[in-house]
């Protein structure tokens, strides 16, 4: 598949949750890690070190970890987000492992989200990555609204890989493309990540779809064949908004792992317990969730006749 | 993209509705109709012929074929599907420009369907086929369960290709795999159309896939990479069962179209034209649709900042 293997990122505790305006109780959170970490995923996000007041649903961030890494190393890599140093210094202090940092390529969406342009940005995200990377820690850095944003449009792949070789240029090379607003398709996709693993023999992809337009599936599929390593997913296909008829959730953790094994790959998942956690999910919110095979069960795929 | 070209082949009147237990009046198949024709669409099935009994939606398929055919010759190629010699002759009798028939490559889908195995079905398909070519008309055979079965599960590509080859030797060669059960998966999509292409250099192929397990779109870039030709799809995703919870419509004829114009193909189709007619359905349904881009309109594509 790729030389680098395939990775799985399960990202619905944070990109998924943080969407919800209902706060989910930290037992239920617990249950949901729990389950996702016997499933056998490679990397967890727990949640992001954001502002309680900003973000309530990830107030209990720091005590979800401390509960996973206070007594025994976790069988998966445990990832956090963090926006800024208070972050960082929250993430040292309860255990995250791997530090997700990120910035917007399109100057609107970076404003809004940060009050800082995306040159600003980048240069304090890298700060906060080095920083990390001192305290013998993994990080991962994104470039948010990667393949089009909302506020802008188009955005143009120079932008991308601007702040991309500004990553690569201090040392950080394990880079994520995220499709903040769904607006990638496939043949961009592969182009984008080529272009990408092109500037740099040790630059390791990872990618971050949102299903808004139908695309989400298709586009960890382009993302494959042009050598992205790790794929980020939510279970249950969290991560839409909830208030409206739009699906623009991540694509279903059980989703593409199930198609994964049908094409004979990752079959050291628990696909069984990814279906658990999913269906436990469309129970908590008591909606009809974005992802297929928590409804349908998976394919049978006894032998031909 | 394909040497072939790329045609656009729209399947929501006949494998969309045939699943609705509501029928639709004929005015309102026509107004979709008369949409779908205005939108560009390449070949546009109209109903198929089977006994009014046993498919009351149906019954009126004679009457719509008239409507578009008896004063002026159709902007687009309208096809119908046939079981067996009685539908080909009502087809024969009502305009009918492009005659769809199919043999399941499940044995049981194939005697539950039909009451023929699949080596008897085939013979009196292709019976059919010739009939109809003598006739003067364009012709399209099907493999259907070509990706699995809900009864049997794994189809062998064996099985796919000995019935292919039944059809090729019959001077029959514009080819249909259909996805009935929804289990293709990309990598199977592209080895199996790989392996009919590489039968007969004069061999055109169409795909037809069902997005029971979320698969559908990623199934459709599968198809393009691997040298087919043309895509059947459903207006607003329609084919699903509307009684369950599981997503089992076809991929939706303006979630593609939306998708290829993003990649820069078929740009003279009009997507607004198909928008409408797909929110047309969700009104007259009056439930969600399996379609994404009628509900979220799409991408804005402005150049970027």
């Amino acid at each position: 598949m790729t030389s680098k293997g395939l990775l799985l990122h399960e990202v619905g505790l944070r990109d998924g949750l943080q969407m919800e305006s209902q706060v989910v109780p930290l037992e239920k959170k617990a249950a949901w890690l729990s389950g996702l970490l016997e499933s056998g995923m490679d990397i967890i996000q727990v949640g992001s070190f954001v502002h309680p007041v900003k973000v309530p649903q990830m107030a209990d961030t720091d005590e979800l970890f401390r509960r996973f890494t206070a007594h025994k190393k976790p069988r998966a890599i445990l990832s956090g987000l963090v926006l800024n140093e208070k972050g960082l210094e929250r993430g040292l202090a309860c255990g995250v492992e791997m530090f997700c940092l990120g910035a917007s390529a399109s100057e609107t969406h970076s404003l809004k989200n940060t009050g800082m342009g995306t040159d600003e940005a980048v240069t304090r995200i890298i700060g906060a990555a080095k920083a990390a990377v001192a305290a013998g820690k993994k990080v991962q850095l994104s470039v948010q609204s990667a393949f089009g944003c909302g506020f802008e449009g188009l955005i143009s792949e120079e932008r991308v890989l601007k702040i991309v070789r500004a990553y690569v240029e201090a040392g950080l090379r394990n880079i994520s493309l995220a499709d903040t607003a769904g607006h990638a398709h496939p043949a961009q996709v592969e182009r984008l990540f080529g272009a990408v693993l092109a500037l740099d023999p040790g630059i390791e992809c990872a990618c971050h779809f949102h299903n808004t337009y139908g695309l989400g599936m298709a586009n960890m599929f382009a993302a494959l064949r042009a050598g992205v390593s790790s794929f980020e997913t939510s279970f249950a296909g969290l991560g839409g908004c909830p208030f409206t008829k739009v699906a623009a959730g991540n694509v279903a953790t059980e989703d593409f792992v199930h198609v994964l094994q049908l094409e004979g790959l990752r079959k050291d998942v628990s696909l069984d317990r990814l279906l658990a956690v999913a269906r436990d999910a469309a129970a908590h919110f008591e909606r009809d969730m974005q992802g297929f095979v928590y409804k349908t069960g998976p394919i049978r795929t006894q032998t031909a006749v």
